[in-house]
């Protein structure tokens, strides 16, 4: 049986207070029980509201040099501090966050994209693990995975990873068990819902205004989870 | 049309001048002209040779005093060491090193996972893309992917990424192109071939002993393509 991954077209532009788990079964017409269905975090946060009107923001004297500095919309740099704990790089026209949450990415997770009107922008959700679970108890499907695209060291290009997670253990660990010639494996852990959110991120791309998909065919661990296992602990980060 | 991801199962121990397509293609019993394949570092390493005996080794005194104070094999860290050509952390028992190809992982992708025989281990294939050239051209199929399974900064557990590929342009570049309300998507880049090889990974777990995968129902980017593209410019990265 292969996996399948179903990119879900058809939803309406999201506002707040809408049923998100509503507008994915009627535009899926039915989700499938076993089904891991991963949403967009830009559709989560604007249907709880996470929008922000740059318009009610006064920039500290901080964002606007900086803003300044690179071309960039104060109010905006002032958003990103907002919802941040702590600066991990602020170099080059780059601010890397980490967020309130403990995610570590780009601009604390602050975008435009896809959001109506030069005023706003979206924050991410304040606890992606809830809204996941919320629109699974609703959706009653297997396991929910609020995804995001992240920027990483190293290497080129955005990829979409686990944010929030329902019904999923997102981390598959496989140390103490055997590899295929009888050797253990050691420090082989797997990042499965970060596998699943990037499966995803193949179905709904950005500008195709496709912010679901539903994976079906995969075997996964079944727990209450939460994608804050997929924070590296600090002691074991040498990127900090 | 759901995206499909196969795993293959039935391919026997891949041994060195094993030639990987016509292994590929009896397990599959035929691969679709479209699909792309993700194989596995590991058994194209295997095939082309890339296996070291490391009682051939005679590790240096730097090697011998890391493996000392670590509790490692000082053979292993010898072999990391000419693999790379840049060591980017050394700290608290792990080795993260930027190899020959300008990947950077921890030991240099130097693995005994899966390798028979106590005193063996794996080095990366020396050319990736040629590798996954070879491959395509022999099965005749829509693209292949060499993948190996990555740690992150930040970020638990480790996840499928491509380390080598043809007939695919590993990274979408949406920069120019627009949202789905009408503005600009600036800055965004997808990293389509880490994507790809992340779902592959889900069908293809290190203890299942399934080291290929074929994707169908994806519409990807079609060029000679590199994985060194996947390699994010020194200036543009704050972690290096």
């Amino acid at each position: 049986m292969p996996i399948q991954i179903l990119g879900l077209a058809g939803l309406p532009e999201v506002r707040p207070g809408d049923d998100l788990a509503a507008l994915i079964r009627a535009a899926a017409r039915g989700v499938e029980d076993g089904a891991i269905v991963v949403i967009a975090q830009k559709i989560v946060s604007k249907a709880e509201g996470a929008i922000v009107d740059l318009r009610s923001i006064v920039p500290s004297d901080f964002a606007t040099d900086w803003g300044a500095r690179y071309g960039k919309d104060p109010r905006l740099i002032e958003l990103v501090l907002r919802e941040s704990r702590r600066i991990v790089r602020m170099d080059r026209g780059v601010l890397i966050t980490e967020t309130r949450h403990g995610f570590i990415t780009a601009n604390a997770g602050v975008d435009q994209s896809n959001v109506p009107g030069e005023h706003f922008a979206t924050t991410l959700p304040s606890d992606p693990d809830a809204s996941a679970g919320r629109i699974q108890a609703a959706l009653g499907c297997g396991a929910v995975i609020v995804s995001d695209t992240f920027g990483r060291p190293w290497r080129d290009g955005l990829v979409n990873v686990a944010i929030g997670v329902a019904g999923i253990e997102p981390l598959d660990d496989l140390r103490g068990s055997n590899d295929w010639v009888g050797r253990r494996l050691e420090g082989t852990k797997l990042a499965v819902a970060d596998e699943l959110a990037a499966a995803a991120g193949l179905a709904m791309p950005k500008s195709a205004g496709i912010p679901v998909a539903c994976i079906t065919g995969f075997n996964w661990t079944r727990a209450s989870g939460s994608a804050r296992s997929l924070l590296r602990p600090p002691d074991t980060d040498l990127f900090r």
